[in-house]
């Protein structure tokens, strides 16, 4: 046995490669085996160089995946083999990516670990779709949730506390529940009027932004068809998007214009 | 005037340099000048290539520094006078780094810019201090808030919508008012003995953890003699932190024993 096997709970972030920290991408050319979930992105699977493995584990929607009990035992298997285990997770590993039941699992078995925490989807669907998550006078904090909760049952979510004006809501896996956050907020007292917004393949060649308003967002999102992933964000600071948008212009630029300013503007 | 100059808004992470994106990285070693506030490390500093113009624009607490309007027409006259400029702010621009007023003025002044969002500090702090910010059964989503306010006036926040067992509290800036935020979410209905967590200088060689309870907070905060920056995590997943470290064990590790096993596990 390697005494100095480890394993490397990594953040990927939210799919833009250039959006890895500079750890992730020197553990992942220097890993034996990468273990990842399908939510990694396709152009961040290209920088593992050829001859290390790789193992996905999942989780697509609807798709059956391993279980959390056999990647925890997965993880630990490697590392007693004495390879060097990056375990490579969507966003950040310690917000809705269960990196700390990982982690746990890992130090129970006195494991040795490192955690690198990711750009989470919260900070880059917002930098990517022109919404600054606080700003003075518009909104105070954030407040991040999922849409998501085990099949038939109902959010069990706190929805006085989240129907606050003052704060930006962002829900994680936001298509899934969509209809019963609107009313559910609407109902606890948030202004229906309250700007909101959808965004689909944030950071992605792909990404699209719906900018409507509360009342509106679940016809406006599925009048665009959006597919998951899908970051639904709700607050006065959705009302910025349409000034401070620069990614979208950027794909939608003719390679020519795009390379003499880069941007709409000017 | 260079029609290619740009302004890259840029957030630098938590301090360890390891957390830079690699975009920002990138945007560094190519910049013309880079405009950054304190609370950007050294480290990062060390990382701009000689010959890059540096400008420091604030802002240590209680010292004066360049006022927010001044930030802004000075990113706009460097963009037109045609430099590449990168401003760097520690964290995320956008949670509580006031990216987005910076972004308002660069688009009415039609200057072409775009937002790399940075590790934030909630994201890195409960990665090197052993907290998942959320974790099934314990935490359903989590919660950012800033424990600054403007001087002699009280935090006026939600309490009650604050005061919720389920969502772990992450308090930016929370030696500011600390004694508030215990009395006020005491008072709202939260347990007196739920867990919470300090930590200083999150993600550097200097870190340092105090794992307490609520009421105690602010008592045990004054007696270890913390010094601002310190990162306040209140909530259930804190119990986890004796466990899930793994970040001051490897700066406690003499240099030998680092080298052999990294960690303190096993």
């Amino acid at each position: 046995m390697n005494t100095e096997s480890m394993v490397h709970l990594v953040g990927a972030g939210p799919g833009d490669p250039d959006l890895l920290t500079v750890k992730a991408l020197r553990l992942l050319q220097n890993a034996d085996v990468v273990v990842y979930d399908r939510l990694v992105s396709d152009a961040i699977l290209d920088l593992i160089p050829p001859g290390v493995s790789r193992i996905a584990v999942g989780k697509a929607p609807g798709r059956h995946s391993l279980p959390q009990d056999r990647i925890n035992e997965l993880l630990v298997s490697l590392s007693r083999a004495g390879r060097t285990v990056v375990r490579l997770k969507g966003g950040d590993p310690y917000i809705f990516g269960r990196g700390g039941e990982e982690a746990q699992h890992l130090a129970q078995h006195r494991i040795a670990f490192d955690m690198v925490p990711g750009i989470t989807a919260a900070s880059a669907c917002s930098a990517y779709a022109g919404i600054p998550l606080t700003y003075r006078g518009l909104s105070s904090g954030v407040r991040f949730v999922t849409g998501h909760c085990r099949a038939d049952r109902p959010l069990d979510l706190d929805w006085r506390g989240l129907a606050d004006a003052d704060t930006t809501l962002v829900v994680y896996m936001g298509l899934a529940n969509i209809d019963q956050v609107r009313s559910k907020l609407i109902d606890a007292g948030l202004n229906p009027t309250t700007p909101a917004a959808a965004v689909e393949n944030g950071t992605t060649g792909r990404q699209r932004r719906c900018l409507t308003t509360l009342d509106r967002l679940p016809d406006e999102v599925q009048k665009a068809g959006f597919q998951s992933p899908v970051m639904v964000v709700i607050g006065r600071v959705v009302a910025l998007a349409e000034t401070l948008d620069w990614f979208e212009p950027q794909l939608r630029a003719p390679a020519a214009t795009a390379g003499g300013r880069q941007l709409g503007h000017g």
